[in-house]
């Protein structure tokens, strides 16, 4: 056949999975982000841009370099990981969870390409299409797009506008699944426990414990991913609740446990990991894993092998929270200084993470496609329209801010300009 | 709940998927090989150890840092990867394939944690359980593994005993199919067509537009993923034929073109690129490779950036090629002198890759449980089972031996162990 005949016009046919994968609704605003000279964006959940450890990736590379040896960092490794690295996460696991009973943390560790690849895995792991994970309330965003692209429902759990869970409400959301037949859907949790993305809260171990209680009561002992990202972002001290790993009330569920270096650290560096509790589920988590890429860059984790073993990393964290502390006041600040207060915006001041998250009166409507969001781009501010972080039932007039690229002086100018936007707005 | 309490003996309810997940095969004969002193593995797909360029790697590094502005590449980057590496694979593309029409080649250019990831996200996109891949017989065990855990199910195409495929083979095979009622569930086709993993053989022009031609005329214009994986590896001279990219015959079928930057300079570095004809397969799969990781590691890419940019990459891979003809053949001698001719062994010499593909006599059970292996292990030396490589109808009398680790002596020596033991199978 001739290279000039029209190629037939046959539509390449997409699995169901296929055909069901979106681009996130963020990447066309980061796209106009791009476009946009001058803007400000409170978007993107990346690291702070001026305290990026550039010295200590640097000194790694060439401390790997300079070793005797085979350098086997430049080869394949191990589908789960270094077990060098392993060993020093297990370490950091025990010195947040010292009750953790299980020796031998290290072999189950799955280190990832960034926790993002964790959370999929494990998605990929227990849920056929259509079934259920219950998440909170609002919850992250690109969890909800892998739950949804692998055919999952994210089911919302009752926070109430504190942010707490009550006993009674979520007897009320079984109950109801139940009622509806669906609570043998329900095959795992999903909780971003600390400093959440996009709320900013942490759940309290009182109504962790709560939670676990009710559920092993409904018979849905059923697998809890704890996303806990933020949980060394904290400003002056860490939350105080155990992750659930060590909490009696979630005994016997199986649990994992989605942690990442390069949040607190470099986001360029790609580097998540995982511990798992339970022996089968871990197994069949590695083997899928191994499908994926059989093992994620061996460099990057040669490289944070080094940062975390010679104490670079745990000397750089503290200056990032430090730095997101003035950066989380210089926003909150702007917004104030603009009068959003006044207008009715209510949000809580965090105490660690990446994110305010701004209720807008219920008549502003903050949807990308929106006359509001329209207009912050005109004025040079962007974020993340909130009805994005809600697993069902979205609610269309939330934001979430991150504070975690621009420095301070910025973030007050993107306050000032947000609250401006607000003025228009008021009723 | 009191934690002494026992936890209740509930198994985790896995998913389809999850369940369907296996560890490879060969994961567990690498963990024999590290239990074994003394062993020569001829197993792993590894790079060249005394080649690694590690020179290379911390150079970049260096001139990563020395820059001045932002450190852009320790935060995240796109999905879809850096631009500036996006280009520079471009160029690389039209070096290869000078005939391409199509401009703009980076803006279907995925990156990819190596090629595997690339294929992954393919055959997700493509297949629902119980749909059809044609791979080559034998195949990449890797792909076969991923296919299987998605649930799709390979079909071998006809090749005959020199590698050729023969136009009334393939109609035959399609045909067979049609009267089956499964030729709609042909969702793709898989070629290692360069230098293949594990045969060594490159698939002839001829053969390779043939098969575009049956497949057409049987309405079968589906994606086509041609994994190159080994192209750049040639010994002495690239293999002479174009990829379906440009060849005529297959003018009209969606065809993604999986490369590694990985394979003939750094597995441990872990950058696969894949370049998509097909602009709505494209986006579906840089959509679920959004939800996978949001985009692999911006650290690593930027090195590779620098070292393609920087000319370093191609001053490197010649010397790995020359490198990889002498263990070629050291390990093909080592099997002559060691009598596995006379044996009725056979094997042809490849002309670029890093494996010698063995066929035993009939008689002569290579797998991973028979008693060849095992006498093998005790001997020392360590292979891929062949029957692990075939879509369907495992033949159990083939060897898959990369010389891609071991140095020249120790491949010549792992050849005479390997044909000792083979003596002693001899009828």
């Amino acid at each position: 056949m001739p290279s000039s005949m029209p190629a037939p016009a046959t539509p390449t046919r997409l699995s169901d999975l296929g055909q069901r994968a979106r681009l996130p609704a963020v990447a066309a605003l980061m796209a106009k982000a791009i476009e946009t000279p001058g803007l400000l964006s409170v978007a993107a959940g990346m690291t702070d841009s001026a305290t990026l450890p550039v010295r200590e990736f640097v000194e790694a590379a060439q401390a790997l370099a300079a070793r005797a040896g085979e350098p086997d960092y430049l080869n394949y490794g191990t589908t789960q990981g270094r077990a060098g690295l392993r060993r020093i996460l297990a370490a950091r696991l025990r010195f947040w969870e010292p009750e953790l009973a299980a020796t031998d943390l290290e072999s189950r560790i799955l280190v990832t390409t960034g926790s993002q690849q964790a959370l999929y895995v494990a998605v990929q792991s227990l849920c056929n299409p259509g079934d259920i994970v219950l998440v909170d309330r609002p919850s992250y965003f690109a969890f909800l797009d892998v739950a949804t692209s692998l055919g999952a429902r994210p089911v919302s759990l009752p926070y109430d506008a504190e942010g707490r869970l009550h006993e009674g409400a979520v007897e009320e959301l079984l109950a109801d699944l139940r009622r509806r037949g669906e609570i043998d859907r329900v095959k795992a949790v999903y909780l971003v426990s600390y400093f959440s993305n996009p709320s900013g809260r942490s759940l309290s171990e009182a109504d962790k414990a709560m939670l676990g209680r009710v559920l092993r009561r409904h018979g849905l002992v059923v697998p809890l991913l704890e996303d806990v990202a933020y949980r060394e972002l904290f400003f002056d001290e860490p939350f105080p609740s155990r992750s659930a790993l060590t909490l009696p009330d979630w005994e016997g569920f199986p649990r994992l446990y989605c942690a990442t270096l390069t949040k607190p650290f470099s986001t360029g560096g790609k580097v998540g990991w995982a511990y798992c509790t339970d022996a089968t589920w871990f197994r069949q988590m590695l083997a899928i894993k191994g499908t994926h890429d059989f093992g994620s860059s061996n460099y990057t984790q040669a490289l944070f092998e080094l940062i975390l073993g010679a104490g670079a990393f745990d000397t750089h964290v503290p200056k990032v929270r430090r730095g997101y502390k003035v950066k989380m006041q210089a926003l909150h600040e702007g917004l104030l200084e603009g009068g959003l207060r006044d207008l009715g915006w209510t949000w809580d001041v965090p105490t660690g993470g990446m994110y305010l998250w701004l209720r807008a009166p219920a008549h502003v409507d903050t949807g990308m496609d929106g006359a509001f969001c329209a207009e912050c781009l005109k004025s040079g501010v962007l974020y993340v329209p909130g009805d994005l972080c809600f697993g069902d039932r979205p609610e269309r007039n939330w934001i979430r801010a991150s504070y975690g690229v621009l420095p301070p002086d910025q973030l007050r100018e993107a306050g000032r300009r947000l609250a401006a936007v607000a003025q228009r707005f008021a009723r």
